[in-house]
């Protein structure tokens, strides 16, 4: 199975799992030595794909091989966690990474265990890619969870315990709707929403809602809760794609903020075999830029060495290789300062929802 | 005000607050240097008051006076923020506690302004002690947001945009139902639970939902999500003090999950002065117990330096001196061990929910 062939998200992952054990014995049976290729996870081997618009892995590979007794151990693990995953499949349930990590524990044999939880999530990363599958396709959920939906959308999502219909502001309290592990267990029925405002911090969040900015703009606020989820990042991609809404990214102004802001819009490193899943690459960012902290006479604090230095390895990273993130980033290494979102309520509770988000939402044509 | 008219949750925190205000006025016109006395915070001054079986703050006071420079900006400050917090209440709006420190950058006089966050959040505890009301009562949201509750128990949540009826498993997705920043809003309507269950993690909150934990055995499940929110607190208390259910708390066997059921159940150093309105002294400690750890032959990692230095701290902390958390500790110490809640997926996935919570439980006559 190449590359070309993934399709993240359909398909039958427990199928997929068990025709990469095959290969193992294929192999054998060839006479060759086993062998999975993984692409090289690293800043370098990531390309901007001019088809999809988001980042991917390049063409550089690394192999497991078993001619080392550390690369036969890799595989060895790997086709034990294969044979837990398929197993978890048939039965309908599902684990955490963490949860796998301790089952194999259990497993009859030593070399099989995990060493460290890293080992055992850098596998299950490494079977989505050569897989196809997705971690969420093998059931499998993380520990961070997801976080919340505000706006005028009725979705419907499939619980283990039956359908549930919810409405995103009407059957919900004032913490919303909290987005389940899987977001691909939603449906979508009915959306009154002009577009999404996904938001960095839950104070700026509370604040949105509390000002009713949802129900004035039609706005879906999704909360991000710092670095986002998968799942939130999925469900991001869904309004997008599915529903044809807007997306902005509205998050502080600092380096890791823009971060987050290119983790919904082009996908992580970690993640580039994933971005055709989660990332969005229309979406806008709306977040405090440099150029607000001038002109807004925002509080600020001083960048330390370690925001200077992000700031730096941004203007190396390909996916903030355009004029206007070269223009802010220069801009706030000029000035030496960041802002926080919440740094707006210098210029009382309400700038944010009556002044600033709708100016920066009319000049990119949503308002 | 003396400490013993504090009655926390109640009241009208505007006048109480203009009350404080007024106080130095009167100091003012009685020729006395305007003063603030606050209980002294440490671990020192906190003691176990036998009537509300929680730990509160002893006799030891500091005092903010206007005597020095630093002492007169504080009672500056204060009034300040009075004067926003008591427009605020005016206004029925709400702010965080960031918006607040941000915010006294638009106020007229530089002096009263906040230095950074720590001075303004210090501030409000300071005002929830001396006034008698509660951060919820002045209308300040945390940043941290509120976990997730599911289990047999319809609630009724006034929002902003009117009420909202809720079944915590019929009307909720597999995430659950999102506590907001402030539950002293919602209101129990019918509750089919016997006991309540916080947890810890989200990895194990989900096996227990996964597994049908909370329909099996009648358990409200509620999300701590490690140091639990003092809204998570909050709604604990109120379902064990108005539903009269037991309440316990199932987290990791290390010396700082230790200190999350210290702070269910008896309040933390930090907002002792409202362990009568977030502590529940009657929860009972279901989590890993180094015993398990040798009993059920758990995965385990070293306890590192600062795990030591935080358990022979706990030995020294009033709220862990029974024989119970002693005998536990003395063990950890000894066998130098500790283990996580999801440890015990090394015994299989149903091994938490079919054999260790149940007879925990029955050996604790909850089931």
């Amino acid at each position: 199975m190449s590359a070309d062939d993934i399709n993240y998200g359909e398909g039958d992952a427990r199928e997929r799992l068990l025709a990469l054990a095959e290969q193992f014995y294929e192999q054998f049976e060839t006479g060759d030595v086993p062998q999975l290729q993984v692409p090289t996870r690293t800043k370098s081997n990531i390309e901007y794909d001019e088809d999809s618009d988001v980042w991917v892995y390049g063409d550089r590979h690394s192999t497991r091989s078993a001619k080392t007794v550390s690369g036969a151990q890799k595989l060895l693990k790997a086709t034990y966690t294969i044979d837990f995953l398929a197993q978890q499949l048939d039965e309908d349930r599902s684990s955490t990474l963490r949860e796998l990590y301790y089952l194999s524990e259990s497993w009859d044999l030593d070399e099989a265990q995990f060493n460290d939880q890293d080992e055992s999530n850098q596998l299950v990363e490494d079977l989505e890619i050569v897989s196809g599958a997705t971690r969420e396709d093998f059931h499998m959920r993380p520990e961070e969870s997801g976080a919340t939906l505000m706006g005028p959308l009725l979705l419907r999502e499939q619980t283990r315990r039956g359908e549930r219909e919810i409405h995103c502001q009407e059957d919900v309290g004032e913490g919303g709707y909290q987005i389940p592990n899987n977001p691909d267990q939603i449906e979508f029925l009915e959306c009154d929403a002009d577009f999404v405002l996904a938001v960095e911090t839950g104070g700026m969040r509370d604040r949105l809602v509390e000002n009713g900015f949802d129900e004035e703009h039609n706005a879906m606020v999704v909360h991000l809760k710092g670095q986002p989820a998968r799942a939130t990042r999925r469900i991001t991609k869904r309004l997008h794609d599915e529903l044809d809404l807007p997306v902005t990214v509205f998050t502080d102004g600092d380096p890791w903020s823009y971060r987050i802001y290119g983790s919904v819009a082009y996908g992580s490193i970690k993640s580039a075999h994933l971005s055709e899943y989660l990332a969005t690459p229309q979406a806008r960012f709306i977040g405090v830029q440099p150029e607000d902290i001038v002109e807004y006479d925002l509080p600020t604090d001083p960048l330390s060495d370690s925001d200077i230095n992000a700031l730096e390895s941004e203007l190396e990273d390909p996916r903030f290789q355009t004029d206007y993130w070269e223009e802010q980033i220069e801009l706030q290494l000029d000035i030496e300062k960041k802002s926080e979102q919440q740094a707006l309520a210098s210029h009382g509770l309400d700038f944010v929802t009556d002044t600033y988000l709708p100016e920066r939402l009319e000049a990119m044509d949503i308002l």
